[in-house]
């Protein structure tokens, strides 16, 4: 796309229709300008396949805000939704629409509160909470879901594959298999939700973060086209590089090319006073070949070097890696708590991907509507009982336990404050039978989990840059039960009403039901 | 990210770090200049978990060309580099390497050719074949690799769909669950792949479709907080688009709310003088749903209006559909293929993420390097015979049989013609014992498949439009055997080699191992 069609499809217009024939509906009802409140949320965690996922990380408000920021109705999009005609060839917007449209067509009348990003979230919470004009917070709807939604996604595999690295460096490799410019989009959401750098050199610099990489096999393969071996290609990445010297060792044969090749350059580095960095495996069983590479630098003194493993690595495969180096270190002699302390996954494609479940299913509901200054709540029956919303507005509290585990998130109605409650009652979000008392002494802390983000579009929060983030994120995770934290069928993590905001519900589901279907 | 942060990370850094690290050492290596052929091409057809692809179809050479165009080292771009340090705190990148880049940083050195956009391909054929100065078309690899990978997996779900939706319109639904700006190459590859309009308006309005999108829950859901109801809504939105009135009648109950609310809508519509467009159902036993909508539109005299089905839906579940459909139509005295013919198929989520199969393996490998005006072939070895690449300059010819099916894409030696040959030998790309001999009456055209785009950064190539990308797949599928087109375990369509490249290949790997590991 040329550079003005980039500003065009990536502006207001990135909207899917129906926010904008909806938008020109309230206008001409009159409903255009009244305030309603959206929650964003998402319904589940990711499952992939495999196993689920047992909490999420939030990530992307920055980026939406930015955006948000920036998308307006201007000349061009007007222009454009103008011609834009029906089945029977007249236009579909009018002429009083558009102009309402271009002037009060930008995001400056939202208002907006958030769990911040890198806070460890939980399905049916509101993440996101939006307010404004109808028509203008409808029309928000797409690029909201589409910023945070993805992002979402990648921040939680990312602390899937962190949790399964346990402590070693994580780096992001996803860009030439990721989903275009979005692929920078993920590899923000990676570093928060997990990985410690990335090799997308682009998002390195505005986030301002080293990017990391060494070379790959065409080096190699230039070297021998030329003539030349892949001991020569070795030398001279040693020669340009000589205290950053990082080489991968797959090209011919990893044990009789690779690895002797790569000591070699790192002996003759060494004569000159330089540390070799370590080798890189990209191919074959990586346990097996990480075990032995490390016996043979460890048999010529590089016990220091590290191993980067890649190729198609994603929690699952890390935890293999990890228990199968455990198994068969020890048939060498080898410690295998000292291989894998020499180790760091370079994750690609299913991280950037999120492999095995592809699409957070965020979505974006209408939950209150003020008519003459009285708030009116929304509901939407569904056959299926957690599909239907929690109305209203609400405040969220994540509730720590005495030994200041987080134990549960709360939702409340906006005037109530749990902390002042001698007792808690937990109820489940739709099952009746599902409820929990929780007593003063058994809770540490009430936190309350959404802060003010933008007051009719004028942000009142302070953006934390990414290292904030991740240190959210970390402590956060640290204070989530083991159970819930592990790979396989981990522990359920409660979501729960309090007992107002559940008989709320339950008396507005009543109400619209005796209504009667035809109404 | 800032209009400037994002020019930052979606420029010529929209890369992966060791392309810039390789790239100084071919610099100070003086190969930096000599040219080089990479080929870009995938390994496999996408597998989807139920069924594999049985074809690919080509999409993201413009969106491509765009950003080589757009992309350049600037000030900005040097500053980061300059910027880098290694493990001992010194410069990663000398000066005399970025003073290179800053002169010689860009995509004009680059020659190019290419499948067209629109054609069907399949797997170990060049796509893609780049020609440049080492260093520069090692830098585009992350660049070129991200552009067309997910454009062709998006535009190879959107021909799967198309073929499970047969003849039916295909609408695109996707962004609100996309990977961030990428939703929209996605949208873009969905339209040349298979689906027939998009909601999203962004990439409609650059592409010069007219979106498509009526409205959602939330606009009953409004009305219903107002003190309305859903006939209320339907009824504003009739008055606002009565040419164009297609309503989602599932916000309440289907058949026993939405379905009777919309035909009275209708009615009122007709009295006017107006036709309505149709029924949307986005929840439920869609099938189940369509049949009975069909039955009570058909008995109100609504029978040419469209039913609209969305909610997750993909090729699988559309064939699904209409086997459902063709058993159950007829228990109704209704005829199924009257009901097929006004279904209209919305796909977001599924088609968006290539559900099943969310990235394409697409490589970029190096196949040859020019040294003193002589070009070397370049060779990479892997016990995995499939993954070793075809070598050296090459043509790629689609051969049609007798009936004018496509029977095989042949891969030859740049300097040969098959269209010369009496006889075609097609040799299996890695299994020695696959071969089959195509007499030349049992070939009624061979075609060069590969077109020349850029010569040295000049566009030598009549860009077609999306229109014309369509035809061509359209074209292109028509002409493969029913057999390759199936859902379910499509028959494998050749790739073949000729005798020459085979024997070349061969001795090129014969060569490599005689050199022995150690070399």
């Amino acid at each position: 796309m040329s550079r003005n069609n980039r500003r065009l499809a990536e502006g207001i217009l990135f909207t899917d229709m129906y926010q904008l024939t909806m938008a020109q509906v309230y206008y001409r009802m009159g409903l255009h300008e009244k305030l309603a409140q959206f929650d964003h949320y998402f319904r589940s965690y990711p499952d992939y396949g495999l196993h689920p996922a047992g909490y999420c990380v939030n990530a992307g408000l920055e980026w939406l805000l930015d955006w948000m920021h920036q998308a307006r109705f201007g000349a061009e999009e007007i222009a454009f939704l103008r011609g834009q005609t029906g089945v029977a060839k007249r236009p579909l917007f009018g002429a009083d629409f558009l102009n309402w449209l271009e002037r009060h067509g930008t995001f400056e009348s939202i208002s907006l509160q958030a769990i911040p990003e890198g806070r460890v979230i939980h399905p049916q919470v509101p993440i996101t909470v939006v307010r404004g004009p109808l028509a203008i917070a409808q029309i928000l709807e797409t690029g909201l879901l589409n910023h945070l939604n993805y992002q979402i996604l990648i921040a939680t595999k990312a602390a899937q594959i962190r949790e399964s690295a346990h402590g070693q460096l994580v780096l992001e490799f996803g860009l030439r298999r990721g989903p275009a410019q979005g692929a920078n989009a993920g590899a923000r959401a990676a570093l928060i939700g997990g990985a410690d750098y990335t090799s997308n050199v682009g998002v390195s610099a505005v986030l301002g973060y080293p990017p990391k990489g060494t070379h790959a096999h065409s080096m190699v393969q230039a070297f021998l086209a030329l003539g030349g071996g892949e001991l020569d290609a070795f030398r001279a990445y040693a020669e340009v590089y000589p205290d950053d010297c990082l080489l991968l060792v797959d090209t011919i044969n990893t044990l009789e090319s690779g690895v002797p090749n790569a000591i070699r350059v790192f002996e003759e580095l060494r004569r000159k006073g330089h540390r070799p960095l370590g080798i890189r495996l990209d191919s074959g069983d990586l346990a097996y070949l990480a075990v032995q590479a490390a016996r043979m630098l460890d048999a010529a003194g590089f016990e220091d070097t590290s191993i980067v493993l890649s190729n198609q690595l994603d929690e699952v495969t890390i935890w293999q890696i990890v228990t199968q180096i455990q198994e068969e270190a020890p048939r060498y002699n080898l410690d295998a708590e000292r291989i894998l302390r020499r180790l760091v996954y370079g994750v690609g494609t299913r991280l950037i991907t999120s492999e095995g479940n592809s699409a957070l299913d965020g979505v974006y509901k209408l939950v209150a509507v003020c008519d003459n200054g009285q708030w009116q709540p929304a509901i939407k029956i569904s056959d299926t009982p957690e599909k239907i919303p929690n109305p209203g507005h609400k405040q969220v509290w994540r509730v720590y336990d005495s030994q200041g585990q987080a134990t549960a998130d709360l939702l409340s109605l906006a005037d109530e404050d749990p902390r002042t409650e001698d007792e808690l009652v937990l109820r489940h979000p739709s099952m009746y039978q599902k409820c929990r008392t929780l007593r003063r002494d058994e809770i540490s802390l009430i936190e309350p989990l959404l802060v003010d983000v933008l007051d009719e579009g004028r942000l009142v929060y302070d953006l934390p840059d990414i290292e904030s983030m991740r240190a959210q994120r970390r402590s956060d995770v640290e204070r989530l039960h083991t159970g819930v934290r592990r790979l396989m069928r981990p522990h359920i993590y409660h979501v729960s009403l309090t007992q107002r905001l559940w008989d709320y519900k339950q008396s507005l589901i009543a109400a619209t039901l005796s209504q009667g279907p035809l109404r």
